[in-house]
């Protein structure tokens, strides 16, 4: 066993470009940009090759009751609990290259550069590609790594997708095993730390010239559904000061709700209005409803309280003013996932001695969220072009990646070293 | 011969709600609300019954070339223009029982009357129901009186509905004889007078408390197609600085081209968005791009072109403050067309001797628009409940058209009687 102090690991950029190209050929070719849902025969022979991959390069191979595909390389102290390093392989549709693939790549060409450089941890390595990280037909997210901490109860495992097939029985024809997700599920504890190389998917490095971006927590997210409901009329017939416009006061609305989002907390929160249906939707009538969707994300949930609070009053008196009816409905809250200050300050030294760094919150949920219910987490962005994820376009420099993958294998020798024992 | 000097025709509300409630039976129940599409079973069911009451009522019954159905009152001098009343019983899908039927049923009453009395007029009468009045599954509007007056050239023949009928067939189909529009297309001074009674489609006369309406001319439309393209992007990892939001830019956009059609104008014209689209229309995107119809409606041109000039200034404005491309397409443009005073006043004067009257533009078109080509035209509105139309719930009380239908008969005998011969 050598002791890994002072080591440096290297990753080979030829490599790994090599590997992320390789996974972009297990690809639906029907489909635009680089399509790998999950549950797919694209999937199925992608995780076949990158099982290949993992025991080339020394690793245990095993699925576990989500279908995960886990490579176990044994640390010198079997009494530790396991480092893991995972993301995911599957892809939205019309998606990328990048998102979700660097991680489970970062994993391997960490493990092959400890086994080249003789190099023996303390804790076990786990390398984890999760089943189906992307929102998938089941109306869920992060399925494998839900199932990985106990978090993928019986009604998740009987949705069905479009095709009428459960969840249950689509994650068993994958290599998993649902009747054993209680029994295996990991425990508080059960990981040392869970690390997580992804993309950025916004502008903020790329637009500050950043290399790396060390993760400070995943934002929370409250989602609202807003209905106004006036009075459809002829756009002919109907002077303007005998209207209920919805779609008027939706401007009216959705401009006030924009001010509360930028104007007072710019850097601490986001909010957006995505998605609306305007009725009847025709040139010549005056529009009746409008629903649309609102959602607030946040490191600091008061911080969300706050600027949802100052919008709904706002919102509540324009509709009113307006003759319009407003309806305000909860549709989901989600708790920020906080990285700790151990962790970040492990992170942000592993990075800066490899590249720029900044530390920024991530504004995207990632396998990361279900792993902080069993252990520390942490996780390192690299830079995204033009800030653009989830489209054909997604791309980082393969130089970049390596540099996440070069700061993220530091950091577990840090981890690794300061293990009291 | 009687000279119809001081003679005054007293509508029979009983015979006109049971015509209006008779044709309200042939209808297309599998849609919702009273639904008689043109080219149907249920239209031509109608038009039989209606040829039927026609000739109940005296008339001479013929078809024309463009299927219009038109009865014929002979005057007593052959060489003038005839006097028309017209309107159509065809309904928008989910329609109501009033628009268009009320001027048709207000022709038959009034020849009944006329004949009940042994009033025979110097002008020849002709009642006329309008083929195909609303906007059709050919793309056009007013099919009938375009054919009557030479506008319903080749290409608009051609085109096809969804199950690939041309309007040519569809018309022969009806009856009509499309290779004889243009040798039997009126021409201009062909009709001494085009009159037609109609329900308001709005809320004034409601509001205002009248029981009458004389049009004082039918708005010109200007339409625009107006595109926003930002950059869409993730909800979450995008800073509110970093965005070009589309549908932010359009809250801020649609709000001022409501302050500019209502704050400066509020009398004189109407401006609506009534149609837009929004990509990808995701909770969780920032809006890369929005689509939205605007029209503009006035009786004076030069309101409409202010308005938009305005308008247009300001969006461009606030398109390049937020990064946004801004694209104006202008889609169409109609031409008021105004009712000329003499006949402004026969119909205030023939108003204001059977109830209370205001004077208002007519926001929506009519067949009027085209008989405007080949003759004077008139309208008179009554009350529509709420300012409904083109719904189930569209509803004028059964003895306010008949008020409309007594003031129509007044303006006829009234021009009749003015006659120089």
């Amino acid at each position: 066993m050598i002791n890994n102090e002072g080591q440096h690991l290297q990753p080979d950029v030829a490599r790994v470009r090599a590997d992320i190209e390789a996974l972009s050929t297990f690809v639906d070719e029907s489909k635009t940009g680089w399509t790998r849902r999950p549950f797919t025969v694209w999937y199925d022979h992608s995780r076949s090759w990158l099982a290949q991959r993992m025991e080339e390069a020394g690793l245990q191979i095993r699925r576990d009751a989500a279908s995960n595909l886990i490579g176990l390389l044994p640390g010198s102290d079997a009494s530790l609990p396991p480092i893991m390093i995972g993301s995911h392989t599957d892809t939205v549709n019309g998606g990328g290259r990048f998102d979700g693939i660097i991680g489970v790549v970062a994993g391997i060409e960490i493990v092959r550069l400890l086994q080249e450089q003789q190099i023996t941890l303390k804790h076990s390595l786990e390398i984890v590609d999760f089943t189906a990280e992307e929102p998938s037909e089941f109306g869920i997210s992060t399925i494998g790594s839900r199932g990985m901490v106990g978090n993928l109860p019986d009604d998740m495992l009987e949705r069905t997708d479009p095709d009428g097939i459960k969840l249950r029985d689509a994650l068993a024809r994958q290599g998993g095993k649902p009747e054993l997700l209680a029994l295996q599920a990991r425990k508080p504890s059960d990981v040392a730390l869970y690390l997580e190389l992804h993309i950025e998917q916004g502008p903020v490095l790329e637009q500050s010239g950043t290399k790396l971006g060390v993760v400070l927590g995943i934002v929370g997210i409250r989602r609202f559904r807003v209905t106004l409901t006036g009075t459809s009329n002829h756009a002919g017939t109907t002077p303007m000061t005998m209207r209920s416009d919805a779609l008027a006061g939706f401007c009216e609305i959705g401009l006030a709700f924009e001010r509360h989002a930028r104007q007072h907390y710019a850097a601490a929160a986001v909010g957006t209005i995505g998605r609306l249906t305007n009725k009847p939707n025709a040139s010549n009538v005056v529009p009746g409803r409008v629903v649309f969707d609102l959602e607030i994300r946040s490191l600091d949930a008061s911080v969300s309280a706050e600027i949802y609070a100052g919008f709904a009053e706002e919102a509540t008196r324009i509709a009113h003013d307006r003759g319009l009816a407003i309806d305000l409905e909860p549709l989901s809250t989600s708790a920020a996932i906080q990285v700790e200050p151990v962790v970040r300050d492990l992170l942000q030294q592993a990075c800066a001695s490899v590249a720029s760094t900044i530390s920024l919150p991530s504004g995207a949920g990632h396998d990361a969220n279900q792993l902080a219910a069993v252990g520390p987490i942490g996780m390192i962005f690299v830079p995204s072009r033009g800030g653009r994820s989830h489209c054909p376009e997604e791309w980082t420099d393969y130089p970049d990646v390596a540099l996440g993958i070069e700061a993220l294998a530091q950091a577990v020798l840090s981890f690794d070293l300061k293990e009291k024992r």
